[in-house]
């Protein structure tokens, strides 16, 4: 199996799965599901035996935590010689800036035809044998010049992601051209979009570092030059006011938007097909509890008449729900969150709510 | 206005105030309003105005965090010069005895002609003058030589109380002669009692201390012989063998069942009526709501969709309830409840799987 080198965005707020989730700890520094690994951590160990390097992405206000937790794989041996580098972004430019400053640095390193993968830093995959055969399939279209990606088979008709249409024309044996993406739709659209065959577009990415060169070039030119100068003179001390003049005047757009989107009306874009995954974007505590599948996940919690609740606490603290049926309580030192999975995706409401009325503290 | 010498027994478990409750904080010693008083402290209170002296009654167990609050209130100079004494009980046996003992230690010191009044040391009640002026009714009923209780105008078909019923005869003025007492009854009954005009029986008496003595020497000679053995050598050092055996052997007993009902049949006792008192006896989380009447008592707190939700959380803690009507939060530094009003009386159920459980630590 031909290995990649996988780019993970580690950015985001993340206020839905607020009060675990804090501006200063994102989701992706959390462990969520009490693996004893955070989101990213586990996305690190999931893509390292796929690949030839791993380059978090981040912000500079996540630099240190961010080291710290690949630190702690490497001093493991988890990581045992695989090349691991963390790239720090000068200022927030969205996915685009971050995943291309990512594959012009691996381009310089690897050479022009690397092929590069990006993958976001706070999801949740647990069958794994199922993510690196769809990786494979995508890595097989990349190799063939296509800008590849990875769609998932819907397993309800959800409003929370965009949807990739593929085409019934193949692109490798493995993958399908894909004909257009699209938003995220609403109730009627999204069901129409399952009976008719989209996928999930789970933002994951794969291409040469060439291939995607290209296409920024031709169609963000401005982009591709900025990107081009800051990559020649990373790292180097004497230039980085160059790389900041040149990093604060770059475009602010999404891959899908810059890229993917384009790219498929012209018939460039190929889609593997992942299918019972296990996948989650740990969207909101709902998402968490359907992926955890517990009721419960510590030994001194007494649930009575609360069927399908999501509960999280510290170890040594005792919780009883009693007779609220998909009950979402998430209690940590200073905030804690009485909610229920249908309501799970207002928290943003919440979160607002506290930073108008003076409480930005627990934010 | 004559005033009393108030007995009040401090005693109970209260599981069904769990986490705040433990069993070695039984509720009296709480501060469930956020007054900065517990119950105990709230009820010495609300009765110092009306009393010639104030005697608690509690378990040995308690003995020390008992004395600690009322040496607060004695600190802090608001009993002046009132004479409050703590009676250490060297086991449970029941009101009756409680009462009982507390009775035989006063008429000893002020005489028989003392007037006595028990009231309960877990109780809330937010019209102080209301209660005042039905505390003066009783008194008055008690001097005529009844047996006075101050029974409650019921404010809905309660099934959680006794009830008491009155009969259309005066005793004085303000109180009427009780036909019957009764036990909690079922629904259907508790709707008839409320139409025929029956009381909540709060278990409030007052009445002379010889009169209290002469029903107990007809009713129950051996209790009043042993009771006026210990009261006899009370506090005695070369004694004490004497109080331990004569207590450990007196009879387990309610004084309504030992004395108001059977008192009641022959027409010795009277009722004042209370109306509007704002009374609660705190059964659980939802009364408590109701009696604080507001949602949330703190600032931290955030109550989306959540109407009459009681939340009750450590003061520098940020709690955000959505989407949950009528929600029950309280949460404690090593304990958490999350239920609703609706089955906030099931409390008592959570409490024992803990214990069944092997969590009996956090009770």
């Amino acid at each position: 199996m031909t290995k990649l080198h996988a780019i993970i965005p580690a950015g985001g707020a993340g206020t839905r799965l607020w009060p675990v989730s804090r501006r200063e700890r994102p989701k992706f520094l959390m462990d969520l599901t009490g693996s004893g690994r955070s989101l990213l951590q586990a996305t690190v160990m999931r893509l390292a035996p796929i690949s030839d390097s791993i380059t978090v992405v981040t912000g500079t206000r996540h630099l240190e935590p961010v080291r710290g937790q690949l630190g702690q794989l490497t001093e493991a041996g988890l990581l045992s010689h695989l090349p691991v580098a963390v790239v720090a972004e000068p200022s927030a430019r969205d996915s685009m800036a971050a995943i291309g400053l990512a594959t012009y640095l691996l381009a310089k390193k690897y050479g022009p035809d690397a092929l590069v993968g990006s993958f976001a830093a706070d999801h949740l995959i647990q069958d794994e044998g199922t993510f690196r055969r769809a990786v494979n399939d995508a890595v097989g279209a990349a190799r063939s010049g296509y800008i590849s990606t990875i769609g998932l088979q819907p397993t309800w008709p959800s409003t929370a992601y965009g949807y990739i249409q593929p085409s019934d024309r193949h692109a490798t044996d493995a993958t399908f051209v894909v004909e257009r993406f699209v938003e995220k739709p609403r109730s009627a659209e999204a069901e129409r979009y399952v009976a008719e065959g989209f996928l999930w577009n789970a933002g994951m990415f794969v291409m040469q570092a060439r291939v995607l060169k290209g296409h920024l070039a031709e169609l963000h030119p401005a982009m591709d030059a900025a990107l081009s100068r800051i990559a020649d003179c990373w790292n180097r001390d004497s230039e980085r006011d160059v790389v900041h003049r040149e990093w604060s005047g770059i475009e602010r757009i999404a891959i899908d938007h810059a890229i993917a989107e384009p790219v498929a009306a012209s018939g460039g874009v190929a889609t593997a097909v992942m299918t019972n995954s296990g996948w989650s974007d740990v969207g909101d505590w709902s998402d968490l509890g359907e992926f955890l599948g517990s009721e419960g996940s510590g030994a001194q919690q007494v649930l009575i008449d609360s069927d399908g609740s999501v509960v999280r606490a510290p170890a040594d603290k005792a919780v009883v729900v009693l007779g609220v049926p998909g009950a979402v309580v998430i209690d940590t030192e200073d905030a804690l969150l009485v909610t229920t999975r249908a309501t799970s995706q207002r928290v943003k409401e919440a979160v607002e709510h506290l930073e108008s009325g003076g409480m930005a503290r627990f934010l």
